[in-house]
């Protein structure tokens, strides 16, 4: 509840005042030292008390850029969530308020304005800026790559991490995973679309890795911001259209204006969302406070996720009642697409050494955890999530 | 690293002394005003500063009674690192002291050792206590339920937390779930097992409210540790057995005693481990070091899972090529046990009006999210999991 307040209050201050930085408050090794003496004397001690007194954490204020219209829900519930969790562990000491794309920050000059130490972090995609770098796109999700969980097998026991770390140091920030969109919907149109030759001058709003896909098969891609979506399918300035998930496209209502949803949204299986941290400023923050945003990110990928999921399983039951016809891509598509995935990452690993190696350590950690994940989770999903088992 | 320091003098200290409690340092006050005082004089401010100064939080010591020996892995790394994650975040203010089983209290007696106040928290599964309410399977995990991901979707925003907090508050405790072995490996075995009439007799080493649908399907289980597993399958006085998943199962060398695995471990899809707190030492804590606790449990969730599937791709890996034969159990048989799952569920529902309310919420929720993750996740993984895809 305090909580709520302190952000009024921060976004209110904060108006005219594009500047206003970090507020750490320092205080002297004497301070701390009588402050301890203090407290030694006063605590009660058992055997076995290792007990210390930590010297009292600083008042740190930060501000939060991120990629998100702040009425798109769960989103940007997320970069709240996680904002919330990390004052609510500090108790209220370290408040970092978030704000909407364009409030700070341009959506998609997030990482700029964290990089150039305009404001202390940001809430984004990497996929936003794969031009900076295309090894970025592992950070967020490759088509036909890992799925949510697979990507956090990468990031914390496979070797994720520490190739994230490098590939972000020459920018000068840290970046932690914070949040997923699961595997999304797919692609709304009036349009069947069967085969690979259907997909010739399809004009399709779709952006990141999986346009560079689409436009080796032939479509072409178009790139909109979400509220122009539904007016370009009305008009049939777009014949198709790729958003998010089925709760995120029904607010947009696509169901008004297309007949069909393909599935899978083979272009994004695991789309991640990232905490990015000005590295100058993470490095003035007290070890502790880096580790309640590690834990606060970590518990991010877990709750956004399961955000998602929960919320989709009621949107698409309303999908369903409104006459949405849910239609499966063809094999023929899955299959093209799948190849020219890995053409173009493979064109990138020949001529660029950074790409390579993480391409060639991420394709190994796919392989094998494919293998595990086809003989517990598919085959159980195969049997468990059919029509009939699932109405039980 | 001073953390591992203090978990070892710690553990020392405690030898002998079963009844050392948490160590609550108090402070007056007076005191804290006075250092409010003292380092608002010092601090630098901004036109937008909401600084205030927390209270120094207080240290804290507690014990961690876990289920798991401490040789077992992952299941005990898990409650390692979430009392290391606290004691990060806390600036090692609060210490929590995981135990390996049988050291503070027998390994299926952690959640009595808890509710009594005998330990402050613990690290457990709901499963081995569904005697004390059959409903507690709903917290693990059901044969034919949610997958891991499912699980937490339910948890967090399916109504799954607040019908866990109504079913613990008897037992004066707080639960979160906190880490999960994920869709298990399957059964051990050298018998060739396709029909349930093949089922008839089998001596089966399985636990939980698997054993259950196994004792309706003919066969005779037997409970046994898993450091016995391995001597039983050999001696031929169990036929088959399941254990946990690849890396696990490899550490007992069961691929020494059995040619076969049958997959998936239906019985187990989501197996999700506890933190267990007694609800008197919960009251007592500042709130901060209650969101940490929270917290620092959904990065568990994550985190432990993603421990679990990247060894699991490895392990998997070694064990083929040791040359175990892996076999999918028969539709007939995934069938039959589905159904007595459900039969079973449906009996304890029509006697018990407690698990009655949390079967039918629970059944809605899966019913949902099942429909969902057969859109998106089941298409994506049937075409991209599939072995030619997956060796790309």
């Amino acid at each position: 509840m305090r909580r709520r307040k302190l952000i009024k209050k921060a976004a209110l201050g904060a108006v005219g005042s594009a500047t206003a930085g970090s507020v750490v408050q320092t205080q002297t090794a004497n301070q701390t030292a009588d402050r301890t003496a203090n407290q030694t004397a006063d605590q009660t001690t058992s055997p076995n008390s290792t007990a210390k007194i930590a010297a009292t954490q600083p008042a740190i204020e930060w501000r939060m850029a991120t990629s998100w219209p702040e009425g798109q829900g769960i989103t940007f519930r997320s970069a709240v969530d996680f904002c919330d969790r990390v004052a609510a562990m500090t108790d209220g000491q370290f408040i970092i308020t978030p704000y909407a794309s364009g409030a700070i920050a341009p959506a998609l000059e997030v990482f700029e304005a964290v990089r150039s130490g305009e404001v202390e972090c940001g809430h984004t995609s990497s996929l936003y800026y794969i031009d900076k770098n295309p090894a970025l796109v592992f950070g967020t999700t490759v088509p036909f790559g890992l799925t949510p969980y697979q990507q956090y097998a990468w990031f914390y026991y496979g070797g994720g991490e520490a190739a994230m770390t490098k590939l972000h140091d020459p920018f000068d920030v840290v970046v932690f995973p914070a949040g997923s969109a699961g595997i999304q919907m797919g692609s709304w149109t009036n349009k069947e679309v069967e085969t690979v030759a259907d997909l010739a001058g399809l004009k399709m709003r779709i952006t990141g890795f999986g346009a560079k896909v689409m436009q080796r098969l032939g479509v072409e891609t178009v790139a909109l911001a979400g509220d122009q979506i539904y007016a370009a399918l009305e008009a049939g300035t777009v014949d198709a259209a790729e958003w998010q998930s089925p709760q995120t496209d029904e607010q947009l209502k696509l169901y008004e204006v297309a007949q069909y949803c393909y599935y899978p949204g083979w272009w994004e299986p695991g789309s991640t969302y990232k905490l990015v941290i000005n590295q100058a400023q993470w490095q003035q923050l007290p070890k502790a406070y880096q580790s309640i945003l590690r834990s606060a990110a970590a518990a991010a990928n877990l709750t956004t996720l399961a955000d998602f999921d929960a919320a989709s399983g009621e949107a698409l039951q309303r999908l369903v009642d409104r006459g949405v016809k849910l239609k499966p891509y063809s094999i023929e598509i899955m299959e093209a697409a799948q190849r020219t995935t890995f053409e173009l990452l493979e064109e990138s690993a020949r001529t660029d050494p950074t790409f390579k190696a993480l391409y060639d350590q991420w394709r190994q950690f796919r392989r094998q955890i494919f293998q595990w994940n086809q003989i517990n989770e598919l085959s159980f999903e195969q049997f468990s999530l059919q029509s009939q088992s699932a109405s039980l």
